[in-house]
């Protein structure tokens, strides 16, 4: 069944493999009126190009953005706007040898089971290419919420072992964590950044892989966001999350150690401040009953290390032989940091979604709109 | 926005509050021809209900299913199945000096800033009570599944502080795991689940509340099931498990413990076994690049610990006054041990939903169907 | 698959037989704060009922609504709205002998092949009390449309071969359309409804049944409702029609006429008019390319004659056999007058749902929302 | 609101203006292993274009359509299936005169109306241009379709006053159907082809336009598509249909005249033929209830004449002046002929659509399909 759509106000439709001549989406429901141009996405897009070689692959991938619909006079017109990356740096030769074996850790043998048979250059649709659509997409799902004062910023928080103390993060504004994390890794602290450039240097060269954690910070959701029961925020975002290939736990607030603490200590509590409610605390994450309450969302995602190494593994093939498959070809020993601006991409689809979800929820908002 | 509704294919529709006449839910797209009645559906009800008086409310929910539509002479007709459950047991008065502020760690705040009011009696449409609902309908999808072979069992792994150590749920069979969690924190190991008991006890002496871990193992799974991209089964399990009210964290397989391993280590490697492909090793918990791969399913909910307390917390209230609310009524000091129903019947329904949607993959399976 | 949900922002799922204990809907997506009650509901469900005996059954269908969910302090608290009403006048065993032969002109035959039996009993869900939930729906779209200004009244304007001249309707307004068309075929004209009347009465002798036309006319509606290309205004009116049992054909503003027409005749011509744009002629009956224009929006829905007639009729049955059918019960000649508010609903609940919709159309109308 | 997405489970999702790049659509849910190239759609799109000079624009537009994804090995993979066509032809300078007025009988008005602005060049996404990324869709449909033995054709039964007598399609093969109506107008009658086009030709001379009806029929669909209630098989094709920029009226069978008909008449009595159910007559249309009978499926759309002419006519601009506005540009005076392919598309896609979403009707059939 069709499920390469996301959202149900701020719709985006994904389609494209690796190995075909492109790949894009198309994003419809975009409200009319937004300033939009390539310039708004090539910037994220460039954010998710593999960066130093020294943690990530050697393919050049140079995608550029075409803007193919839904723009008039630099404004969206609030029909689809369709966007298409050209593949420019396939190399299906180096796939040969995985034609018909299932590589460890790879969606290859559900992909198999599932359709009878499968497009294994490059991982057809489980390929992290893929994710370029997504990207291009959250870049005006991004845009459209700094209309609204909603700002948000992923960055790397955990790279192997290479972990940010507690409370790091939380310390820097979201200008600050932009700045301090453009490094070849993504993470918002110098020193550490380098430890985890030498951890990844170190995985490649023992032919082996990492994961990590990366972590999302949101600024001025207004409270209200979310739908109760079954579309909350968290849920949504917990589906935005988990939709990225390597993404294998997802995280709200203090979500994990939550469950160990007391409800003394995990509820926020709160107090007047300069006229407004406010939360002394943030345990939760910007998210209680799965509407947002105003304060920072903090979403975490926990990617497991990139399945493709280049030691020999044990696995079988299609003829029902054991085998052992020596993976060919380039591959990033850890794909955290390309991935962070992924997270941010969903992020922010998820929260434009949820923005113009909202808008019916009053019968009093209603009538500002149309009395 | 509507946001009540869960699923594509098998999709439930639930509605009602804590202190309304009744609630229930309507699940639509059950395939003609399933055995049910309200036996098939009870005994769910039955396991969320409060249990043993040492870890929860003294409340009597005694919530019998009526099953009101879509079953003729025993079998489901292929149209919707409505149920209702009657509330019987609201005290709406317990409520009084809930109306005008926000209990810490709940919705309140957020539904007053989305709606511009709430029901305020038991948290309206976030009350736990909703749940009920959702085990009835994850009830008829657990049968359905159950004629393809596909069972599961949800328990605790960790309330507070007492957790199951590493590996000892996973030695278990399904049934074992039943068996052994028939006590009243739903613990499958009969000392912890004492000493779990004793915790709770010292908690509620405390005026405070507990959190925990509930893991469900679904088997059964054939490979296949999930879709590319957005839909991913485990994108669906995430959101199915985060729309559950207190849950903060979501994890698949090995998922946390990942972030920090190597690819040499994650990685399931695969043997011929018996004529089939089979993994040697399960640290994905049964799904690859969002697709089922045949092998067990393994996902686990964190919860934080129940937001009411009986202790005095500083809040404000609608009129922006600081004050400190003490909470009266009757709370469970922790809802772990009535959401293992919750969440096996959560993960009920994402498998039925994605079984449904799976049906049209492949050409050559509509052709079995049709010609 | 799922097939009983109408909607995407206001949106209704209904469900129920003829012959369970009762039928319903839930209504997921009405702005909180609308007032409602029972009293709002119980007039359009008292216009559906089988009127005048002359025109209608015999049954006795007295259909009280139950309001079970949604609602606190009087309003709407913008979580799901259950209804509900009890079937008290069901008698299974007139159905009998339909258990295993398809009825003439009745869904038996799709039922059977579709799901491999049906609940024959008054027809299961394509029994036309299903309509009673929409109706039920409808007026909770109708009170929130009125909010806005939008009217909305639907009449018969053919019964038979009983048909309102050209251009009588439109002469009228929506208060005198409803008081007009106070008599039991509903139909706007004191004399042609007596004439219809007494047609109804001899196809009834001769054991045969009627057809009719019915016009909704709905006015009010802001330019700019209905979204381009898949959701027009009219594809989401054309598919709430035809979603009616015996609807065979819809048609908007001129719609069959205009096919054999001329551009120069059939385009609306615009002149300013108080200040404000204004069509000189309403051939597009209020939507061009799918837009709502600002004209009052005039559909109509054409009914095939109700297919249960007394007369013995030549069919088969479940065995393969040639049979004579004899169909005894109680049956409506017509159904034209009592699904009057049936079309009246489907149309409200269109226009609530793209009225919601087009929340997001602008930027501009957002911020008013946000900021 | 997003509204540019077609179909539930075989999911078509449009985008493009007339006077961008490109336009085109994805295409999500096609299953697995269905043999496809561009040489399956441009005949399909070669069928769109304009014809004879006589009838139609003088523009060439030849859409040539590109396949980016969703194809591997001449098969469809299960993944989305993006097609895109480029825009030659577009020639902005035409419209200068029509950016702030608001053509008669077009959708200009309400689009202004909706988003604050418009993209005037060519009507923006109301263009008929935007049927060709359905056209392409529809093809694939149509390839799906053969493969379960559904054929269908549409062809023109009036133009302007020039109609084909009452039966003589019907009496016509699908394959005479084809044939019979290549010529410049799509009508299966040498004589009456002729007289329409010279009718269209006086038309044209007279600076008017016409209209006219398209028919469908589609033959080999099962008994048992569709869904009862909402997702009725002829409210699917309502909606299809409707969907389509100057359809105005849309019938199923006899429709029309059905109302005006008596039950002993429009019923289809049924008798066994060839050991199967056979309906003795077809005034239903093939659809009873919703669901599919096995009997052949007639639709038929009601095409209101282009609204583009070139007399002058009354209208307003946004600057609220009456004015005279003379469109110039090239336009066809009728869209009928060009319009059949997009009936035939809307048709495909809508049955396709419902043949997946019936997979799951029954437990034995899904148990065909996964024990």
């Amino acid at each position: 069944m069709a499920g390469s759509t996301f959202g149900s106000c701020f719709r985006v439709t994904t389609w494209g493999e690796s190995h075909g001549p492109a790949l894009g989406c198309v994003l419809d429901g975009c409200p009319a009126g937004l300033p939009l141009s390539e310039a708004d996405i090539q910037p994220y897009l460039d954010r998710r190009k593999p960066g130093d070689s020294s943690v990530s692959t050697a393919r050049k991938e140079d995608d550029a953005v075409e803007l193919l619909s839904g723009i008039f006079d630099g404004r969206t017109t609030g029909t689809p706007i369709s966007m298409m990356i050209r593949n420019t740096s396939q190399h299906s030769a180096d796939y040969g040898n995985l034609a018909d074996s299932f590589r460890p850790g790879h969606a290859d043998y559900g992909f198999d089971q599932k359709y009878g048979f499968r497009d294994y250059r490059g991982g057809g649709r489980s390929s992290g290419r893929e994710t370029a659509a997504r990207v291009a997409a959250g870049a005006v799902a991004a845009k459209l919420l700094s209309e609204f004062g909603i700002s948000l910023r992923a960055y790397t928080i955990a790279l192997g072992e290479v972990k940010l103390p507690e409370g790091a993060a939380s310390s820097l504004s979201l200008e600050e964590l932009a700045e301090r994390s453009a490094n070849p890794v993504c993470m918002p602290d110098t020193e550490l950044a380098e430890a985890a450039v030498r951890s990844v240097a170190l995985a490649r060269e023992q032919k082996d892989s990492l994961g990590g954690i990366v972590e999302c910070r949101i600024e001025g959701v207004p409270a209200g966001l979310g739908e109760p029961v079954f579309d909350k925020l968290d849920a949504r975002l917990g589906s935005a999350l988990f939709s990225i290939g390597a993404v294998k736990a997802v995280e709200i607030g203090d979500g994990i150690a939550a469950a160990a603490s007391r409800g003394s200590e995990n509820n926020d509590c709160m107090r007047m401040k300069d006229g407004k409610a406010a939360f002394m605390t943030n345990h939760a994450g910007g998210i209680l009953g799965g509407i947002s309450n105003g304060a920072p969302i903090l979403a975490r995602a926990y990617f497991k290390p990139t399945p493709s190494i280049y030691r020999p593994q044990e696995t079988v093939n299609e003829n029902g032989e054991d085998i052992v498959l020596t993976i060919a070809g380039r591959h990033d020993p850890v794909v955290v940091p390309r991935a962070v601006v992924v997270v941010e991409a969903m992020c922010a689809l998820t929260l434009a979604d949820l923005l113009l979800a909202n808008a019916g929820a009053r019968l009093s908002s209603m009538k500002k709109l149309y009395l």
